[in-house]
């Protein structure tokens, strides 16, 4: 665990919130009653053991200390869970509680769970960028700007342009996580070795228990198959790119030499220990900054989604931390990108100024910037 | 440049031709050629030119070492491609070829176009594999064996199901690359800074030119929008994830102790320089070094993927041969995959003998196992 | 911050505290009281003044909120932790805290001070494991065991050669780490700009600076000279390779069907949620969940490591997390592997049947079995 | 293979042929010949065996397709060689060729040995760029410019300075690799499984042969213990970052609008294929090219770095092209930044009318930039 101040800036604090440890036990648990509410329904189950079972542990304070100390013993949390929750529960239920489930069953789900109920924050925030991106798409559909390439100026290009390129590069990556959202993150549920082994009927008790957590039901258990994650992961990694790359592009004309856009100023935000008269582009630095803890998340992942037969050896574990941090980081990096595109100042007499300067050729009214700018207001009005 | 037989082994030969020096040049001269087409069509160049410059290039030798060592002078091969052409063109066709196009123009289309033809192999080579993987569910659906959780013996499942979760992640794979390739690969043309600098309607010449080369057009040229690169890439590296679990698995499974699969016996397959008794899996391990480099090529492109303003310095370089390599590589495991999963030894004695090994749990009737082999084999059907 | 249970269990305990916000703040102001010592040694502040500004910092309580804000607000804790202490001053003395030195010279100085004293103990637990090593060749200097290449059954060798050839890499990862420790991570100061504006001899109030901290006076300030940052991570990937290569190959050997090694018994480790009769693996688990995520880290901090002019913008940013946790992780992995050898039961009777199957060619006596193992004990003996 | 003009330019052409097919089978060659002789020295082999093995093999040719489709059979090249080889013996001499060594043993020290040859132009490529900027800090300790810090002007510095800490991190990092070189790479020499089997004193031979091939002999076989790959890859890729560094600041000080430097002008060097004013920085964007690839490498390598037992199964395989590329694409690198410093344009009254505007603090006398230059031009001159 890094030091929180070093840490937690470049994170939003409400995902800290939701993904914290009151929260995944809570959806740990939530997983359960579903499944014994599946099991119950099912006929697995006798009849009122949800219910039973919902009563005595609904209120039930986990001890975190234990939960902890479990996890080094077995390697996952869920394990002292559930040996918390059956000590919790009379001996009669315990053989209900966790029923024909393994400790990936509970882990998986409650990651998606607390997923699927955050990820709608990311595509809001999103479109709150894209919002911003729109009005200055508006606002500057004739503001010229030069265009830069290998970072020497080229010809002329408008700033309107700039932000609906930006914008759609936005929402593609937004679309791209929008339809893992929209299809749902599937629950897991397969027992020890995923067939289910104990139940007649597993694969109709996992789609049962998906419906009520709003998971979605996959066609098999996926242990050891991590294309949920990798899709998920690298959606996020997109996503971050696109952050990233607004981000980079506000900090180069943000030089002082070049100084065609500025960060919102703010009362303390950008200064510096040692220069009074500085005004550093923070929130490019913290967003760049997410983007790369991001990158290296998702190359933990990746080269850890091979999984050796019914359950991984570790590679199953690296998971966890990059899944949840990268979200975190994301909803920090989004939701500086919404105040600096919403306060931008763009200078748009530096910006003409440069284009009068000897040398730099003029722009040629012959070119598609307002076709481009409507052609990515009417995308994201649809 | 790697030695040919350190680095060949483990890609597809196929793919290394489809990707050669003369097929590139061919994809950039169909590009120009077509743009020709779409800018005569719209007016923008006089009528015959296009077919004036067919006549003058389609059969036009380039000089490919004045083509690399221009790369070399200009940081990428549409320089010196668009100059040999003009050259070998009469003095008034000169200012027609490439007319309002840039070098990234080009050498984005060129790749996107060489990709979107030899993606289908890949699709294909898939499809071969979960068909054999049919069968293998299909042959094995009553075939005990031990399921494995960290590597351990759990309890029982059957070879039928371990196939068809093999299917079932394999197929994730294939679909997530397939939505790409439906969709299609984007055209890339904006011209000098992404605006059609000197056209008045870009956008439709983009269109019409996208059209006839068969590839997408997107709403907007994505000169420094790197998300249709990060799509590719990581379907790719998904699909690779996908293929090394398979491989990862047999070879776990083939260990001399468990000796409960055997890869296809073959004429010097796995042969050692020094102990004349092994059989090696060694299309194993040339699956799982494919997916280990495209692991890398896929780091190097989402490290690279935001980029500066109008153009690239150094990160749009960074993409060509990693997103190529990784193609050659994919295609080269999913080839060794097939003939794998083809001609798979599974030495079913072996599984059932182990589990009448004392303390190992016999399989339980109740679970999920045909259920789950059904399911797979009816998604594949349809 | 990822939940604690998720997280935690793969890192020393110890190595958390270690490097937690107090002690940061504690480092941070130890380099600001060491740097006025220095600057009142070489007259630059009046005689005085240090023991003035101790006198009134040493118990100053920081707050550690306004620390976070701060950082959100100006990219680094620096900045605020300048102005809390600043406000805590007398206004005569406010001028002198932090004279001449900027928000790195701060911060990378503190992380190189946590670092310089928390790296031993990565050695000495190291050392530890190679103690329990030697142990290990010394009672298996004759203890035989198939040797196994590509996974197969190759050749015999013994378990004492298996160790110390565990120990030889183990060793060659400390070393590599040790000569870093030995040479010191260097002090940063360099101003504003890096170079000591505002100082007539900036240098030599450096070293000064360095030798009463215990660490080394770089020849220059390294804002954006991040090799000393490289040097480290990519030193402690090295280390944490080779205790993921033990914890690999533990768990190989283990496997139910080889059995020729445990981890050691343990009340609670390595249980299962579901199976009571599993005895998991877990600590090779645990220790290799630490490689994956210092690999990414590394990742992380390799591809930042090229930084803009005097100072990054997103790339030093990226490094600090990376930095801590690579060390907290290490440890952890260390402190596991140090239990795992020094109970590691070893099942010479197994392995004595396996080389007795058909099949199985039987150890020749001529070979370096002895030499080797004779040679890494002498070696770790000096 | 990726195309020759995408993948080419961005290596040294000088360093891919020492390291084509023919430098790699004459260095498989040399080992095994250098084997013999040190079997034949110490007994193993009857006398003359040497002699008459290099007669026959010196100028034998070896057929490069049977290698390539060898190595898809056997997994590696050694074991096509070894058979070629022996073909081309007389069956008395077949059973002496390649004795008590496994094809690991070939491939890893024919790789050491041609790195091993070819590290030191490195490291004077290194020094060349070093003898560059010893002349810029010279011609330039007086030259002011202002200072940035997060892309924004802070302090006035030197340019003088801005060499010399440039020069400070290559030599940094030329050191790093320069202690590799010093003390070689190791020899690999095992045997099959890595205790030389059969062979009475397999560490003293393998001495001998280290001796012979000018590589050092380490204490133990290395088959699975990949620490010497894990320092070098680490070792170039710190170089590559202090190379990227350089050109990155020189593509941001080349910017239109900053204009204080630019790359040495030359015939072709830098055009583009749409806009004839531009003068791209394309050495910068080759170099940055170069440690981006190298980075990806760095990535694969290090995930590969823990290896099963006594051989890897695809990991050992994945080390092969990225250490070689790397080694390629850091030639080509500090070639480009070498005729890049050495041409390099220094616009000293840009950067000094930079300094007169208003709101630019100016310089300080007090500071330590001519002592940078000194001690660095001093450090350099040992």
């Amino acid at each position: 665990m890094a030091v929180a101040f070093l840490h937690h800036p470049f994170m939003s604090q409400a995902a800290r919130q939701h993904f914290d440890s009151a929260a995944l036990i809570d959806a740990m648990l939530r997983f359960e009653l579903a499944l014994a509410d599946s099991e119950e329904h099912h006929g697995v189950l006798p009849a009122g053991t949800s219910d039973a079972l919902r009563r005595h542990l609904s209120d039930h304070a986990f001890d975190l200390e234990d939960l902890e100390a479990g996890t080094t013993l077995g390697g996952n949390v869920a394990i002292p869970f559930v040996r918390q929750a059956k000590a919790a529960l009379p001996e009669a239920l315990r053989g209900h509680f966790h029923f024909a489930a393994t400790s990936q069953d509970v882990l998986d789900s409650a990651l998606m769970l607390l997923s699927q109920t955050r990820l709608p924050t990311l595509l809001s925030l999103t479109r709150r960028c894209l919002t911003a991106l729109a009005v200055l798409m508006d606002q500057h559909r004739d503001t010229p700007m030069i265009g830069r390439t290998l970072m020497q100026q080229a010809l002329p290009t408008t700033f309107g342009v700039r932000a609906a390129q930006w914008a759609w590069q936005l929402d593609e990556a937004r679309a791209r996580l929008d339809d893992l959202v929209t299809a749902r993150l599937p629950v897991q549920f397969g027992g020890p070795v995923g067939i289910h082994n104990g139940l007649e009927d597993g694969l109709t008790i996992m789609e049962t228990l998906a419906a009520s957590l709003g998971l979605r039901a996959p066609l098999l258990p996926w242990h050891t198959d991590r294309q949920p994650i990798h899709a998920l992961i690298t959606a996020l990694d997109a996503l971050a790119v696109a952050t990233d790359k607004i981000a980079s592009d506000v900090a180069l004309l943000a030089q002082s030499e070049i100084g065609e856009l500025s960060e919102p100023a703010g009362d303390g935000v950008g200064g510096s220990s040692s220069m009074a008269h500085k005004r550093n582009p923070v929130r490019c630095a913290l967003i760049r900054t997410a983007a790369h803890h991001i990158h290296g998340h998702t190359a933990t992942v990746i080269n850890a989604a091979s999984q050796p037969l019914e359950r991984g050896l570790g590679d199953w574990h690296s998971e966890w931390t990059p899944l949840i941090e990268s979200q975190q980081l994301l909803e920090g990096a989004l939701t500086q990108l919404a105040v600096l595109l919403e306060g931008l100042e763009v200078h748009d007499d530096v910006m003409a100024a440069r284009l009068d300067a000897p040398g730099v050729a003029s722009r040629q009214d012959a070119d598609s910037h307002h076709a481009q700018i409507d052609r990515i207001l009417a995308h994201l009005a649809r």
